[in-house]
């Protein structure tokens, strides 16, 4: 039976992120429904859409503690001012980091709003957190600070190691181990970065 | 109400074949269930087991016609031997394609095997096939054919466009337009070029 009354708003909102987190994780986004999160928590669906809006919300609420936990774990790489040197340690963190939360990883880019429905703003904060680390790292190439190439070269290493490691765990590229998605992604940072180099320098 | 012996079995293979690509161009993975595509061809979802093993199959077969479309779209690309050109056409081959196709695409990554389930040889072959596309284009820039790093390329330019192009549809990365996607891609695959060229040169 639904309990009542026992936590105030903050700790039910606690509780259930943590209960969608954990499901999240156990079962991916296929397991995160309303009924399910309520369940886990002891409380009605009712309950829930008290606290958030719809099930999208719930969902880009845990995506947005990965993208924290994601920038935390990749902000704890020290830049030394040698962009491939520190690229290639933003990788590697990357890499372990979704060896380590692989279905929170997928829920990242399964999840989809509506079509036409925008991200909200605090959202895309959180992502363009996560960017302004690879654009730290990529700096020292470019001429200038707040080079337009830098930003759009953060955005196409970010999508496409998405899109390596995405298709590498779904064996859609006749890859197996994980030794042959490292060498993709670092194939794919060692040739981008040479061709920046090459192409500015 | 079900029929029964209207057809004989190659032309119900090809009858749920033609709904199943259907439902998955109006409502992607979602909607592609064996009961749906019975009840678009006036058959039982019984009938459409005696023709595939699970809805995993059909998905496959599903995803060999899109990927035999996309290779037959690519393959009219007439290679000049300038891999940077060769490449930016197939880029906008593909790119073209994905766009009067992105559902179908999308199926093409988000339908995933059950966790241990190889794909079949058949459909390796049918990536291996569009792979050996842009092996072509990229050979060129290689001491040697067959060299290992040309393979290696072909995949991460394949994954890395998949990477790009799912996260920009899904608004991933504060992107709008169709033009900042080409923006990504573009930069992709002039770097990397630049930069094979500039490692092997």
């Amino acid at each position: 039976m639904a309990r009542r009354s026992d936590h105030n708003r903050e700790e039910l909102y606690a509780l259930a992120m943590q209960a969608a987190r954990d499901i999240a994780v156990h079962d991916g986004l296929k397991g995160l429904t309303a009924r399910n999160i309520a369940k886990r928590i002891g409380y009605s669906a009712g309950t829930l859409y008290n606290l958030f809006k719809n099930l999208d919300e719930i969902a880009l609420h845990v995506n947005a503690g990965t993208l924290d936990q994601l920038h935390d774990r990749l902000g704890e790489v020290a830049l030394s001012g040698k962009p491939k040197k520190d690229i290639r340690q933003l990788l590697d963190a990357y890499l372990d980091f979704i060896g380590g939360n692989d279905r929170l990883w997928s829920l990242l880019f399964d999840h989809k709003l509506p079509d036409g429905t925008p991200l909200p703003d605090w959202y895309r904060a959180r992502i363009a957190r996560v960017l302004s680390l690879l654009e730290a790292a990529l700096a020292p190439l470019f001429p200038e600070p707040d080079h337009p190439e830098c930003q759009l070269s953060a955005r196409v290493l970010w999508s496409s190691l998405h899109g390596i490691c995405q298709l590498a765990n779904a064996d859609k590229l006749e890859i197996v181990s994980d030794e042959d998605t490292r060498a993709l992604a670092h194939a794919l940072v060692e040739n981008y970065l040479a061709g920046l180099k090459a192409r500015l320098g």
